[in-house]
């Protein structure tokens, strides 16, 4: 395989996401392209010299940058020559199988649908992030994860599919779980849009397991959850602020006297693990689910490590065949 | 004022309502009224002879009960003399002043509709439920928390009037924030209907932050969280959920090993503490805003302090005027 990675997108570029590379050789095979301007990321390249065989990672050079603050439609149309629309065309011109990019996620999202465009079958494309589950079985997916505020029942559908076979690709999970966030468990719930997507996901064929309820999602009701991409931008957001709030505040907590302090100690290995499994980075990027290349979108805050777990989820998921898998199981859709 | 309370509904009752009623008559002058079984209520009231006094609690006798499984139209219809609909009926006979009940939500807001009506102006009643922020000034609560899965632009404005009303009578704080939960801070951000309720809340003459993201939910990014029910259950629900499975992995760390248990043991009043600072029922129950009357509806499985503090925060508000300062806020607004 082969994965372009945009050098220059997201806030830590191209330092972390040159760092992550290199880091990432150890774990994978797959050549990694680094697009970006050369002689920056060349630079930065220097530092890890003999830490990675020469030939696993290769440049090519791109001048410009797409910024975080640049509207999307504009920034794709007029900077052909930026590092995330070079990399994106390396995968349209079958220079890459995969591409990565921790830049501007609506810049990704048209480049992806201009440059690529959409598998037949697939009505919305859509975005995949992990979701720790530390009652249940580690992480979830949820499917849409932000990229279309408004769904039609049959784009959920879709979203299932898609995202069944990212979760056993990327993941080995064999028929994963199928559930559907909604505001009640009987099938009854919820707007109409969703009584309909509960009805299309129970004849689907899929492993769906059901309306699932937010108090559950944290506990692990399923593994793939399905959502429109504002309730799943909802959910995603509010798990991690709230997660965020009680770590700080323990954290404030045994750090406020010296018997606190002591118990600190004591427990220090343990809350750390606790704080680990709320990472989701450790899980790879979010991949853009229903374009023509699998495209991958790191955090923007992405560090060496984020960037290399993201390199070496997308290398498990395209050698799996993630990509064909999605082509053939929506080939049957309709699209209207 | 006189607080008529359902004695009967919720997992719990009449045991720990009648319990919590009776707390409450420590901390509040009201005349508290228990609707329920007669022979039932009074058998437990005797339980705590000498612990209130004589006359500050009555019972009215009411020989049906709505069960939590029930229909709500259905129920409403057809259970006329149960406990909910004759404490409803007595508010809306004016021979109480606010009712509470820990039963079936559907039928307590059916009733509401059915019995008491709508404040003129308002389009749409909602339930207001407080949602702790332990990052922040302590709790918020949360406009619309489950009535209308889907909303219009105007109905949110009402939300957050009536919103802003109660968080100033009930707790106090004057001129609260209000806040619309979206997908990003930018006025552009969210769907259709959620630009227009921004323009809509930035014209209102509230006290209006903007657009509240997810993750700034549990700092306490506003008093006053205003959003269609859909999107209130699943942050409700979500919150709650993330918080208990966190707290519930802290204690099985702190209990897993000697020296584990001895940090535990440590930290024990503290962490006591942030439990504390989870814990909604504190905040009192959740007003059904927007009706011809003060109906409060309570956990179904309130404990006893549940009933206690809901009771106490319904005299708190009633007695500020919540309900006259809403029919004065509404009085302008077109409803179609």
């Amino acid at each position: 395989m082969r994965i372009a990675v945009d050098a220059m997108g997201g806030d830590n570029a191209p330092f972390e996401i040159v760092k992550g590379c290199v880091q990432a050789c150890e774990r994978v095979d797959d050549q990694i392209i680094l697009v970006g301007k050369e002689a920056l990321v060349r630079a930065e390249l220097e530092k890890y010299e003999g830490l990675y065989e020469p030939g696993h990672i290769t440049v090519v050079n791109a001048d410009d940058v797409i910024h975080g603050d640049d509207s999307p439609v504009q920034a794709v149309r007029r900077k052909p020559g930026s590092s995330m629309v070079v990399a994106i065309d390396m995968v349209r011109n079958g220079k890459a199988d995969a591409i990565l990019s921790a830049g501007n996620t609506g810049a990704l999202m048209v480049a992806g649908l201009m440059h690529l465009g959409r598998i037949p079958g697939v009505e919305r494309p859509a975005i995949v992030s992990p979701l720790p589950n530390i009652g249940g079985s580690g992480f979830s997916i949820i499917v849409d994860a932000g990229a279309n505020a408004e769904c039609k029942a049959t784009n959920l559908l879709g979203f299932a599919r898609m995202g069944s076979i990212y979760m056993k690709d990327a993941f080995g999970r064999e028929e994963p779980t199928v559930g559907l966030i909604n505001i009640g468990t009987e099938e009854t719930k919820g707007t109409e849009m969703l009584k309909e997507a509960h009805k299309l996901l129970k004849d689907s064929g899929l492993n769906f397991v059901g309306n699932v309820e937010a108090r559950d999602i944290s506990s692990g009701a399923a593994d793939v959850l399905v959502c429109d991409g504002f309730t799943g931008n909802i959910v995603l957001k509010l798990a991690e602020g709230v997660a965020w709030d009680i770590m700080k505040t323990i954290k404030q907590t045994i750090t406020e006297d010296t018997v606190s302090k002591v118990a600190g100690l004591l427990l220090k290995k343990k809350l750390g693990g606790l704080k680990n499994k709320l990472d989701y980075s450790v899980y790879g990027g979010a991949p853009i689910l229903g374009l023509k290349g699998a495209v991958f979108k790191m955090h923007g805050s992405s560090t060496a490590s984020a960037v290399e777990n993201a390199v070496v989820r997308a290398s498990v998921a395209t050698s799996a065949g993630f990509m064909e898998a999605i082509e053939e199981a929506m080939k049957g859709e309709a699209v209207e």
